[in-house]
């Protein structure tokens, strides 16, 4: 069984329950509108040892960090701001101790970055590996919110960063060479926290998720929900120095944004996104009314077995 | 290092972050007051194999009912109604096909029972035990919560059922006796959610908690965040039947609810309470000013060296 398909039985084995105001399961985050015109979210990222990292290539405090780097960016994708989150950890013996201090000092450190204060969570031991699993909060207006079903036929397709640094990166620490810097960027994530909130609050923008398992794989995601297709062009796909195009689309956490914006405003959004952060938006294709995912080079249609990256 | 020191230790490195309106570490839930009245409160519990749980002593249904009930007492305690629950599961190769299947089903079911619905989390693979951890979110009239650090002197204190079973239970489990009725006690915990969310509509009930870690340990909890003491009276602890008193007063996971109120309407209470689910409030002893907590033996101290049950 992968990974969604056991998503989609649970969808359909609670599906008869009543919704309490929530909108479940499908998006980076849940959803809860407000009565006051604004809107809570939420999400969970469980990360465990020798599945998501290995202790021997990763520092404590980097670990403390991606833990919490990885949630924000769910609630950055949604275009809210983070405001809380609750970490409940299960610790072996051998890591309990200054270990465990390391780990909480880089999760501090990222916290205190975007104001996001720690509010609750468990804490337990582990008989066999570290088990990491933190509930981010996000906050804000409800119509700033970006969901993945929102994109339309037309749209312009951005993505918000260079990709296949922490794909490569992954691939060097599975080689034995965890001390190279793009070793570095994967163990090292950055949420596009701001980024996100700023895109949240631009009416052009219509639907957005963020790149953890590989553009191939996440953006299927986006046309599924949205009920529409797209063309890539291969050649527009920013590849991070030191990767290359099929890890740029088939890797994993890189954490960027990837979204959907009206064509008409999409030269002056990309100016203003650039003059605010000093970084570009990448245009990189097109939504198209349906036809699934279609990458194309030089305007031409190549058949390609790409997929996206599954710790399942 | 012990549970309480790393959260004592985290609560400090956190303090200077904003709070972005949230209560948080210290009760069985944080709370987020809304703009209308109304507070969403949040906790996480996280189960691991062999900590927690053994997978030869119970069955996955009972482990998907166990894993919500836990959270679901935790948003009682609070005196609201759980409203939705994340849940994030990690699972080794031997525990995805239908393993995994029955387990949801068992959440599925008691979900179910309280109209909660499942709105996101997290699936993942595992190469050693079973991970769990359940995110639930509670909601009510704010006036309605009830937090540890309200007992007043001279508060009547209660416990909302009978304990020691779970204990005892589980103390049969691990001397390799898992068929008797207090081992499945101990594997199927019963969240007393309607009871919470009356006794929280109740005013003249002070601080609540649930009695997760054995009452010798979670009375403590009471007294020091109200700085108060109490006075506890042996004789009067309900034991369940085939338990016995340490068992019943050290022993954890009773999640029965413990709560201190108003001693002039204490009787009325427990009599409103009786009519209302059939089954006793237990008047255990009452908060004193300060003195820690004592235990009486036919109203004269008893030196006792017990505590609570620990995970860590």
């Amino acid at each position: 069984m992968t990974e969604f398909g056991f998503i989609d039985q649970i969808r359909r084995l609670f599906a008869a329950l009543p919704d309490n105001g929530f909108e479940g399961i499908g998006d980076d985050c849940a959803v809860l509108p407000l009565t006051d015109g604004e809107a809570l979210v939420f999400t969970s990222d469980l990360l465990t040892e020798g599945v998501h990292f290995l202790r021997s290539a990763t520092t404590a405090r980097e670990l403390g960090s991606k833990s919490l780097a990885v949630n924000l960016s769910d609630v950055a994708a949604m275009g809210v701001r983070p405001v809380a989150t609750l970490l409940s950890i299960a610790l072996p013996r051998d890591a309990a101790g200054s270990w465990a201090l390391e780990f909480m000092e880089g999760y501090r450190a990222l916290s205190a970055s975007y104001g996001t204060p720690l509010v609750g969570g468990d804490t337990t031991r582990s008989e066999s590996g570290i088990t990491i699993n933190v509930t981010a909060i996000g906050r804000g207006a409800a119509p700033c919110l970006k969901r993945r079903r929102d994109a339309l036929a037309g749209d312009t397709v951005f993505v918000a960063g260079e990709l296949g640094a922490s794909g490569t990166g992954l691939q060097d620490i599975l080689a034995g060479r965890p001390d190279t810097p793009l070793a570095a960027v994967h163990r090292n994530p950055q949420p596009q926290v701001d980024e996100g909130i700023w895109l949240g609050g631009r009416a052009e923008v219509h639907a957005m998720m963020d790149l953890s398992d590989g553009l191939a794989s996440d953006l299927g995601h986006i046309l599924e929900l949205s009920h529409t297709g797209a063309e890539i062009d291969l050649e527009r796909i920013p590849v991070a120095a030191g990767s290359d195009l099929r890890t740029a689309a088939c890797g994993g956490e890189d954490y960027k944004l990837l979204f959907t914006a009206a064509p008409e405003a999409a030269e002056r959004l990309a100016a203003e996104f650039q003059a605010q952060f000093g970084i570009p938006l990448h245009p990189i294709g097109r939504i198209t009314p349906d036809g699934g995912l279609t990458w194309l080079r030089n305007g031409r249609p190549e058949a390609l077995d790409w997929h996206g990256f599954s710790h399942y």
